[in-house]
């Protein structure tokens, strides 16, 4: 897998790789005040879960950078973590790294020291999840046999993390393994990661990916071309309900009624253990502009409304097994999850 | 609801709405000779069962108009009428039409008169498809409450066929009735026949309508904002299994899951008893460049593949019923589908 530019610390600035530009060019898009950063997030210069909450650790330190070092420095850093944190509700990761950012700011709330601090923590939040997402790709691909064929859904690759992604993550270790034949990936509209991102990904790692229209993908699994279905999350409930990019409910449906193993791979960075279950958590409104138009061309006339949410929710129910770094949780439930983040009851 | 300038014979040539220019521009398409009605089929200048059915009725008239009357007449006919047959292989509409024009035909294979009984028969075809249309749209309505929202895929309107279309024919009916609160309008991917002409046909009437990602369907069912799915089929086989555009056996497995009645409306004209199961239905792979980019932009790489298929299959036992010019049929089987049609175990 060749690594991949989503995301670099250059020295005082953010550097992101400019999604919303693939897979035609490669340009990147550089961060240098906080409602750069901020405007990037929401318009998904970079998006997934983990990159966001690994930008947003950065997004501190350059909070910290560009406030004025005297009496309303506390109250100017906090005040740009809360534009950050106003981006985009639906990913937890972007709320766990803000929070811890804080924490740490909170420690030694004075220039420079904060500044080091903060750069320190947010290194090691990416190195960490570097790591989740290694492990991650080694308890998933234990899942696949020899010769499988694996649909994914919107791009949980290494565009999504700091690492190789989640669900990506296990799909590059199958294919290291020998053990992938290849994978469907679902366009995911209205702003086609699975076309632009995970396809370009996939195939510039030599990896043969085609891609389908989302609403094939029931077809194709009923067909019985398909092995696993692999799926990334942007926060997981206390139940094991997931919250996931628009459309993963409907290919979890599918692929339980075909009775094909359905796997959530997210690291714990994505866990929300405070949050019941899926009902609970806030679904992400996008824009008319999103479905509207293409280019210069209109494709819904004016008196038409629009119903654009950017996630789901995906029952536990359905899911096969969540995969994080800590190992693989079968049928999951309360139970289950509180075991596996080595939290009990008392700590939701 | 306001009437349709989908498709008109002209004395001579038969004039399309162009629907590949809709929502934004309104132009027309005109038909002198096969080749082009053949181009105009294959390029959905002209979609939908019903319609492609009736173009083809009136282009068996063209075809006899363009053929030399000399010895080669009957030849000429039929060769055009086979480049007519080979444009689009799902919907049984236009196998039927063909069928019926090439009996007319060998009757009085003759200019004019061939000429003449092939004009009278085309437009029979028109006159029985709006008539269809018009109690289908009554058996419909009669199946929903008031007060209700539906949900429907692609463009089964008055675009698809001469009348009022065939699910928009009930969802105008019930608005007609006061019966019907709004419309969602999946965007149908790849080529949005939801987005810009359900939507389009809709609006235009005043019937208010909202758009959505096809994959956000299910979700929508989940969260009990709609009391029936509406759908319309380009091939009904012997147990009550369809064709319908793709995404449509994805809807029916969501409406399943939620109970939601989900509803086919098709035309006698649709129904293909020699065809015992949807297995056995023909499938149209469309062309990459449906899914590879919008306008000058690429939107998947060079490397990866597409799987464009344009139908899928749903079979009955997802079906609540199916409705047709003569009634409704629930819970639709092998029996059932014999008797609406009144037909016999041995015309199969």
């Amino acid at each position: 897998m060749i690594p991949l530019p989503t995301l670099k610390w250059m020295d005082g600035f953010l550097r992101l790789l400019d999604q919303t530009e693939l897979p035609s060019k490669e340009v990147y898009f550089d961060c240098r005040d906080v409602d750069t950063l901020a405007e990037a997030i929401r318009t998904l210069v970079v998006r997934g879960a983990p990159a966001i909450g690994i930008s947003a650790a950065f997004g501190a330190v350059i909070a910290a950078i560009t406030s004025d070092p005297g009496d309303g420095f506390v109250t100017a850093f906090h005040s740009k973590l809360d534009v950050l944190e106003g981006t985009r509700p639906t990913a937890v990761n972007l709320f766990h790294s803000l929070e811890i950012q804080r924490d740490v700011f909170r420690k030694n709330p004075k220039k420079p020291e904060a500044v080091r601090n903060l750069l320190e923590s947010a290194r090691c939040m990416m190195r960490d999840d570097l790591e989740a997402s290694r492990r991650m790709g080694q308890f998933g691909a234990d899942l696949l046999e020899s010769d499988s064929t694996v649909l994914t859904h919107c791009n949980a690759g290494g565009l999504a993390t700091a690492g190789l992604g989640t669900a990506l993550a296990v799909i590059y270790e199958a294919w290291n393994r020998g053990l992938l034949n290849k994978v469907y990936a679902d366009e995911t509209r209205p702003l086609l990661q699975g076309a632009r991102l995970t396809a370009w990904e996939l195939s510039r790692s030599g990896i043969p990916v085609d891609v389908l229209p989302d609403s094939a993908a029931a077809s194709l699994l009923r067909m019985g071309k398909v092995d696993a279905v692999i799926v990334g999350s942007d926060r997981i409930a206390a139940n094991g309900d997931i919250a996931n990019k628009i459309g993963t409910y409907s290919l979890a449906l599918a692929a339980s009624s075909q009775g094909i193993p359905f796997y959530v791979v997210a690291p714990l960075s994505t866990f929300d253990i405070s949050t019941d279950c899926g009902s609970d958590i806030e679904i992400e409104q996008r824009g008319r502009d999103e479905l509207s138009s293409t280019g210069n061309r209109q494709l819904i006339p004016d008196k038409a409304g629009v119903w654009n949410p950017a996630f789901d929710i995906t029952p536990a129910s359905l899911i096969t097994a969540i995969i994080c770094e800590k190992g693989v949780l079968f049928t999951p439930d309360t139970e289950g999850m509180l075991s596996i983040t080595g939290r009990t009851q008392k700590d939701k």
